[in-house]
């Protein structure tokens, strides 16, 4: 019973993620993956483009490739006539190059003959029989997109490091490419703990519960870009936490969830100190105190809390931070709404308080029930900070809502 | 060449999204997925409580199982001392009921065992032998997590159209569920037309570019909770853009790129008109003018502009919101920022513009190209709206940018 003693030095949420994005290294395994599947992933290469964009001189607009010359003089009441020596499609080269006094027929996208330097548009012009008025004089170039206007031959055009945005695809498939190189997803070990909880699907005996960590965690890790490695619930005991983090230390990450009660709490930190070193232990923050992060053979290592709305607050607050940094995303912009509070809050803790809200009627309803309630966080739209200064904030008080996504 | 006219109704972008949303049926079918899959798919089924979460009176915090009224003359000058009669540990129920002046060792999560109505704190008490010194009076309840505090038995806790977020999942893995009926992602068919138009990987051959719009639009659909049903590319006839149509409008919905120029975006118009009923064709926007909508067999079908800047921007602004209505999803909350402009920019057009930004030193940049040019949007962080009836945003006006996730 001696083992169960409070936390002695807890540390602020700042420096939890200071320690956190101190000690986690940028994945640098690299893996191909087709542009289909190169979304929200990360270059590890730069892309030097291999082509031009557009590859030729193109028109922008419809209408007839024309000597820019041959159109100066012309008006709509003194039209300037050219033969129409061509019709040309987009993909169809044109099979001869255009003369003064002649004109080509053009569709947006085609290349421009040569010969011409300009394109009218079709709607300043009038078509005959086998001539075409032009109603309105031309400048060299005019709706012309000229070879390499996107994207320049030999320009480094995607760089590594580039998180792939749909336009980024968009880039390397106008340079042709079928595949990039990308680097890997994380992996992270997910390790629900606890004599008392029992897995999914079967049935529950006298004083267990579910399983609920390993699969909200599962959901926070896929969203933030890595891949979950689930493994069975590990009895809390040295040997069998030990026995699993070595195992799982092959993966890029480990989480355990459980444990948050003071003894299983200090089994955890002894199995990690066994095998590596632990940056903190106890964070002033309001659910999710105990939780627990070390380095094990230079791989993060969390003790997460047991309780349901404290794992995956503290998965929010400090994982997200963790696996983003490891898969070189850029940090989570959280969409936010200013509105008021319905109800005065009071934060008794003398820690950061991390407070789940509902919004109805354009104000914002505190959500949370207890630590150990999935359904505090379940029934919340987000979540509002009350700083480790403040004690209160009052009814129709402003407060910024993180939304959940 | 008569086939060559410009548009004569365009309507304004908030009428075609009116238009888009009238038109789009949520999707009916459902599956079955594993809770490891459910993260961000909307349920298909009411969820009632199966059981009480919490399924028993659990210990809230780690200490000693108690009857309160023991307790009530305790101080630290004149503990109370019990006898200490048990050990428990989560998942391990009691043995035996708790009896006047005794107390039973308990950690957080473990069933409180009969006749106790109280957990006293473990930092509230002093461990000796077979006593424990009581330091501090409880009162009945306290620290306890009555049975069904979280989730109440037969209670519906989910319910059809949840947006299935980490902690809803957290509430299923809670029943005991290892699955959840959804309902299915939509399909969307992506067919890149024009003769002019290369797969990627392959050789460009004279006048060719490289299909840009089927992996910018496959990119999106499957960020907006849908999946892509890609066609190779088809050429802009009559025949082979109706028999596309024909094989794809099993999808649940098709999405045409290319067909800009003014002879391809009649030609387009006349394929759905033959098989469906157009519902709008131009918008007042800028870039993307030439879109094309229509409902096939009861079915959404988009005409995008083959322009890959025009054809991603109405993406994003017509066809998102689409799927996301389709996949019953809420709207999609783009984060914003809202800065400076550094430039003055001109909007001659009469349409409302979409105009591509870069942030650079807190300040917006256009980066806005062409509506070829992919690196318009490849380059820029977000986008600025300027309304149809803003000519001019001056140079240091505060803008809203929608940042690209």
């Amino acid at each position: 019973m001696s083992k169960m003693t409070p936390f002695k030095q807890l540390i602020t949420y700042e420096e939890a993620l200071e320690r956190i994005q101190k000690s986690v290294k940028p994945i640098a395994q690299t893996e191909t993956v087709s542009i289909e599947a190169a979304m929200d992933r990360v270059l590890s290469e730069n892309i030097t483009a291999s082509i031009s964009v557009p590859p030729f001189n193109r028109a922008a607009m419809d209408g007839y490739a024309v000597k820019a010359e041959d159109t100066y003089d012309s008006s709509s009441s003194r039209p300037k006539t050219l033969h129409l020596v061509e019709v040309l499609h987009a993909g169809e080269p044109s099979k001869r190059s255009l003369n003064s006094g002649e004109c080509a027929q053009i569709a947006t996208g085609t290349a421009i003959p040569v010969g011409a330097d300009a394109v009218a548009m079709v709607e300043f012009t009038e078509r005959n029989e086998e001539t075409v008025s032009i109603l309105k004089p031309t400048y060299p170039g005019e709706n012309i997109s000229p070879k390499g206007e996107d994207i320049e031959k030999g320009r480094v055009i995607l760089k590594i490091g580039d998180h792939l945005s749909a336009a980024k695809v968009g880039v390397l498939a106008a340079l042709g490419k079928k595949e990039a190189n990308v680097y890997m997803k994380p992996t992270v070990a997910i390790v629900p703990t606890g004599t008392e909880v029992q897995k999914v699907g079967a049935p529950l005996s006298e004083g267990q519960v579910y399983d609920i960590n390993s699969y909200t965690l599962n959901s926070v890790i896929i969203k933030s870009g890595a891949t979950p490695v689930r493994s069975e619930v590990v009895p809390d005991t040295f040997e069998e936490l030990t026995r699993a983090l070595r195992k799982l230390i092959t993966c890029d990450m480990v989480v355990f969830s459980g444990g948050s009660s003071v003894g299983e709490r200090d089994l955890m930190s002894k199995v990690v100190q066994e095998l590596g070193e632990v940056v903190f232990h106890g964070i002033q923050v309001k659910p999710g105190k105990p939780t627990l992060f070390a380095l094990v053979e230079n791989k993060p290592v969390f003790g997460m809390p047991g309780y349901p709305t404290s794992c995956l607050s503290n998965a929010y607050l400090l994982l997200v931070p963790a696996i983003r940094q490891m898969a070189r995303l850029p940090p989570k912009t959280m969409t936010t709404v200013k509105t008021r509070l319905a109800k005065r809050v009071v934060s008794s803790s003398g820690r950061m308080q991390f407070l789940t809200v509902k919004l109805k009627d354009g104000v914002a309803y505190p959500a949370f029930k207890q630590s150990g309630a999935i359904t505090s966080m379940a029934e919340a739209d987000g979540y509002i900070i009350l700083p480790i200064n403040v004690d209160v904030i009052e009814k129709d008080q402003e407060v910024t809502v993180f939304l959940f996504d």
